[in-house]
């Protein structure tokens, strides 16, 4: 129902509306092929997953599956409010205990999403007044952090610590956090901590890290890129992770001081005025840490599978980038190239991630190929088959994306 | 380990790093009273929940809970990634089904929180040349948004519908936000929907309503109350809604129409970049929304119920806000008196939410009393007994507030 005055002034079946520009929005960004879509997949789907990022391959694991039964049956479908209500549970401070031991700092903070972790602790440590120096890799969920923020953001090329470094010695603001993911989710290569880490001690700068697909991956039986590099539990070095990655569940953790995450309960938004996370997850989170703490193997096994997946597509010809952790990625260049080979894929079973702007740069899409702990020696010697199909057809993408552009 | 050129500049050990300010800030909020904590609680708590969202006590409903358990069993804990590549999962397309009836709007889209839903949404409809109207008491999360979108800002009087007219109508920018919650969670009073409407409709703009504490809870059969209200699928009316509340789970969702959720597909980077919420709690807010619609009674009953406790507060002779749907707040004053009303709830068995700065403005530090449609009568009058002696103590809270000041 719509009042006399206004339906006077618009009518409700006239097409001029204020939201009429999301037409012609989605027309120009089908002519360009980036519209996207979501394809609800099956739980019996027979495809081999290459695109998730379930790593370790943990989120069907029994203990993991049987943890998350009992928390529901425990506590409930929903944590019913925000952490510092009634949100925070005896599994959620249980579960951030355990994450702080394994990084190695004195404590952790969980967030019921890695985005609002992000987004979290850079408005908390960042405002108006500071500097924020970003990689031109970061995650968006990064960027999105420092733009909240009201920081002054220096983009710096992608693991350049030169860079870093002028734009810490160069800066006039007393504060600066220097801000990159220890393994980049796209390209999949580990960013130079220790030299990061120099450069901001130099500088008087903090160095987070965003370990969303390190913690569970990285270092010596996932202990993350950050311990890896000896850095765990400087004071100024502040650690973000998932638990929707490695840890087969969902949510998003930082880990540092107690004094940090202190600050953060008085001081991160995106904590204090969200929902704890679900019970559920927390305990699924807190099984598979525990399977990767008494089998520290598993880490080892998906850099191994990931690494094999990258020497497969360089063997059959493909262009693709090495690994640091699970995921490689199979440059297409045009959108539509990248469109059609996971197409490619998918009809011979493959689910791989297909990447195009704005989640990559202009003429880098790609296919995003991620290993699991899990995968079969039989699963391999499939994927080897399809790589090998799809580098002979290579051309005929090329071709088609061509002709669609000229169309 | 750092590396010697690190070492040699500033000791580890040394108490000035770049983050010892945390400790003075963490003094100064000590001394105002405003320091917060996280307290765990227990899975058999006795204590009477009037702190959660949990408005029509779903959470552990027999049906609420099978549901997440069957999700875990079939899907796993994790959603494995993002809801672009592998993160929708069937139940998820069913959930965003069932919401859209339920909603009467054409679509619905699935985030995996209610915060990241607005970041989303506002975002996507809005950047740099447009204009967002906001209300002076909306929540962090469409603050947060507002500012990331980058547009003009314009903040209004709380439900200044004249003042909101003025803005639209002396705006340069051609496109418009008018931004509102249709339940404010800290007063609990309902936002003017219809005449919003009909200001947004006769200047152009869109009417973006986050519906988190009236979806569920307002309208016929807890339609919500952009339903209610009679723009339920109005081409320029948008809701935001969340899981974690009535729907006794996780997460949030936008919905409108179907071209709305597609461009939301195609541009919210808080969903693109994000993990889809997990099966579990999918599976279970589909349930609770499935018993909402089976008992269209259960709205009303939170909303008897709140009342109830509304007239309680009145009758033992506090301040308190009448609610339209399931909170009211109990009006203290100072942040130190709200926390010591809470303290001497909560030694008496009651746990009311303690709501200071930043939360709501200086000086209306205060109880927040959620009901849920589950109370039952002997709840209720324990609830009267404690409230009538926290009446009867208020001098003192209000001494020892003073006092502590002085110190």
């Amino acid at each position: 129902m719509c009042l006399p005055v206004a339906s006077c002034l618009v009518s409700t079946t006239d097409d001029h509306h204020p939201l009429s520009w999301l037409s012609e929005r989605a027309e120009q960004r089908r002519a360009a092929g980036l519209r996207r879509s979501l394809v609800p997949r099956a739980a019996d789907s027979p495809l081999i997953d290459l695109a998730g990022n379930d790593y370790l391959g943990l989120t069907r694991h029994p203990e993991v599956v049987a943890a998350a039964v009992a928390a529901v049956r425990e506590w409930g479908a929903g944590s019913t409010g925000s952490r510092l209500v009634t949100g925070t549970t005896e599994l959620h401070a249980e579960l951030e205990a355990e994450l702080a031991v394994h990084a190695g700092t004195e404590s952790a903070l969980v967030f019921s999403s890695g985005y609002l972790g992000n987004l979290g602790v850079i408005t908390a440590l960042a405002g108006r007044g500071d500097l924020i120096v970003s990689d031109s890799l970061n995650h968006a969920s990064l960027i999105d952090a420092a733009r909240l923020s009201r920081a002054r953001i220096a983009v710096t090329p992608h693991s350049d610590v030169e860079a870093v470094a002028g734009e810490l010695a160069n800066r006039t603001e007393e504060r600066a956090l220097v801000v990159v993911e220890s393994l980049f989710s796209v390209d999949g290569d580990t960013a130079p901590l220790r030299e990061l880490h120099a450069a901001c001690r130099a500088h008087g700068a903090v160095l987070v890290v965003d370990e969303a697909h390190g913690f569970g991956v990285a270092g010596p039986g996932g202990r993350g890129a950050v311990f890896d590099a000896g850095l765990a539990g400087e004071p100024d070095v502040v650690v973000a992770a998932t638990l929707s990655k490695a840890l087969a569940s969902q949510g998003g953790a930082v880990l540092g001081s107690a004094e940090l995450t202190a600050h953060l309960v008085d001081a991160a938004r995106s904590m204090i005025f969200d929902t704890g996370v679900a019970p559920a997850s927390a305990a699924a989170a807190l099984a598979a840490l525990r399977l990767v703490r008494r089998d520290p193997g598993l880490p080892e096994l998906v850099r191994k599978r990931s690494w094999e997946l990258y020497e497969l597509a360089l063997e059959v010809g493909l262009r693709a980038t090495p690994p640091s952790g699970a995921v490689t990625s199979i440059i297409l260049g045009d959108p539509e190239a990248a469109v059609a080979a996971a197409a490619f894929c998918l009809e011979r079973g493959l689910r791989v991630g297909c990447f195009r702007p704005p989640s990559v740069p202009d003429g880098l899409s790609r296919l995003r190929v991620t290993a699991r702990a899990d995968l079969s020696d039989f699963e391999t010697d499939h994927i080897r088959a399809v790589l090998r199909e799809l580098a002979a057809s290579r051309d005929s993408f090329e071709h088609r994306s061509r002709h669609r552009r000229l169309v």
